[in-house]
């Protein structure tokens, strides 16, 4: 079957490999759908291996040339012995990550995500999204009703980071929140806000496309431009008493942008930063005692967070779909793909590849 | 009668001033016993005036030369009207902050302690502990019990900040607890702890004078010393899982400091700041999402704390009073007390002056 696999930084592949392998015991084999080019994937492009393993993974055994693509839904086509929750015939979302061993701190507490063995579907597991399908373990297929579209079910794992981000700032009704940062975690940070009863929401970026994208994608979203807006000085004027605002959710990874959220963000708020620091940062962190406030990381999602996110996008809570940008073919994923995401003109936030297309 | 008075940067004076006043409605005359020198007085008196106002403060009016001394506890010698709460002869410690006006937002909510309008007695109002007495507002006069010394009255002020910071850690039992820095606050933070129920403390300073204070103070304790050890691999070796410590409480305000707590925290652990950082601080804060830590400042304390602290002391589960180092005349207060205090050897944390010598 057609495949795109990772050899190595600006090598990457559409090529035919072995067909889907029949599931093992407590697994399934997956036809695949759409799956979506995560910033993950564009990282592994441009200065791969990072979580590509180089040497046979320690559990899954997973290695170099790796299919890409943890984003991803489609269809069961059959399962092995064991395998109860999902029959074949059924549309699913691939929750990506392969549960490390027990034994560890984190697996024992199921924070899967936290542990150093962990591995995932699409970066080391043998197997992804970027392929016409793969099989995976039972737990890995989670069966979407069918109001969830084909599209949605590949958005719901960049959808649980930003759900993950909201609730770790534990955003309710009526707060007033900041988003730094307009990319793809940073629009669905903004639709999950809402979904979580946010009624003030700002949105913060230097690019102009990105920031009209969000205002199409929500109308109500008050965007503001660092390098002409007064950041701070907006949001102490539109939230109660001059004070700034309830939460930030700090999705860029830029230090200036965190920087603006701590003197955005009220006395005794939270920022939530998401948004992957790839160098130290100097902060005025002064202000983290003096504003008594609380800094808190948010690093992907509990597995377990799967159920609850597709009935957030199934129901229209969050209208995840509205971030994709494009939709292309495998054949052309590496240049429609990959490259137009590393334009930084910015004009895409999501794309999605058709596996049928 | 005598005081000591912050007159401009390295010009403390004690000097006769007049008399306590009369109290009016709803204030107290206190007859001021001990007075501890707080690391706010040390910055006063090298690079003031910060918090002691140069122009009429707000609503106190109060002005230089200002009396020092906002951690003190005395005698009620005479009661205003209206005053109903504390009577003549009674044992206090001292509140000190002086509550803003309503219509502010954080006052509105309780938290006093966070309204840019803040006043403190010793500090932005007419009167401190610096001196044989003073005249408070009826509600900076807390009743103490009889279990309770003169000497730990003077200790609910810097044990409200440590208990507070166990607080926004939420420090529990069984908690592996991590406290860089080794002042007063740090040493008053690992007796919080304890109380907490912490079971495995750890206090890191470069200093080894005030470490050897803190295992006479806490036997239990692990010290570490950043210039000899390595704090995170001692830390790891010595908690479940190798992982690393539930909870750090950074009491330093040093960079390096931080970002040792920061590789010493286990994912998911909580980290609080507690020590006010003077310049711009620079972290690896790609390990804030990565490890999805909480980083919570932790700044002053709520005003509704202060009996839940007298009683934490007066019970003996925050043995606060193992923390003085000396007691001093107020006519050597200077030279015994402020110098002796920024003396770079360390050999004292807490100097108590006391107003009956
Ligand atoms: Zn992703
Ligand atoms: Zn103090």
């Amino acid at each position: 079957m057609k495949a795109l696999r990772f050899h190595a930084a600006k090598d990457l592949r559409v090529e035919n490999i072995e067909e889907i392998a029949k599931p093992g015991p407590g697994q399934v084999a997956v036809k695949n759908r759409f799956a979506g080019i995560c910033g993950t994937d564009l990282h592994e492009y441009v200065a791969g291996p990072i979580f590509v393993p180089s040497e046979p993974h320690p559990f899954t055994k997973a290695v170099l040339p790796q299919v890409l693509g943890h984003e991803f839904g489609g269809t069961v086509t059959a399962v092995g012995e064991g395998v109860t929750h999902v029959k074949v015939g059924d549309r699913i979302s691939c929750q990506p990550l392969v549960m490390p061993r027990s034994g560890d701190y984190f697996s024992d507490r199921g924070l899967f995500h936290l542990s150093e063995d962990l591995a995932l579907v699409g970066l080391s597991w043998n197997g992804g999204g970027f392929a016409e399908g793969c099989v995976i373990n039972d737990y890995n297929a989670v069966k979407i009703p069918d109001s969830m579209s084909d599209e949605e079910a590949a958005l719901v794992e960049p959808t649980a980071v930003a759900v993950y981000a909201a609730e770790r700032g534990e955003i309710t009704a009526g707060d007033s929140v900041l988003i730094t940062g307009a990319g793809p975690i940073g629009m669905l940070a903004l639709l999950a806000a809402k979904a979580y009863g946010a009624t003030k929401v700002f949105l913060s970026d230097v690019n102009e496309t990105r920031l009209k994208m969000a205002r199409d994608i929500l109308p109500e979203v008050i965007t503001l431009n660092p390098m002409k807006d007064d950041v701070v000085a907006r949001i102490r004027e539109a939230t109660e008493g001059g004070v700034g605002c309830d939460k930030v959710i700090e999705a860029s990874g830029n230090e200036a942008a965190l920087n603006t959220g701590l003197q955005a963000v009220r006395k005794q708020g939270t920022i939530v930063q998401v948004g992957l620091h790839t160098k130290d940062s100097k902060l005025h962190w002064h202000d983290v005692t003096f504003k008594d406030v609380d800094v808190r990381g948010a690093w992907a999602y509990p597995t377990y967070y799967w159920p609850k996110v597709i009935d957030l996008i199934a129901t229209g809570a969050v209208p995840a779909a509205k971030i994709v940008t494009k939709k292309i073919k495998l054949d052309d994923a590496v240049k429609e793909g990959f490259d137009a995401l590393l334009d930084p003109a910015g004009n895409h936030l999501k794309i999605l590849i058709d596996l049928e297309a």
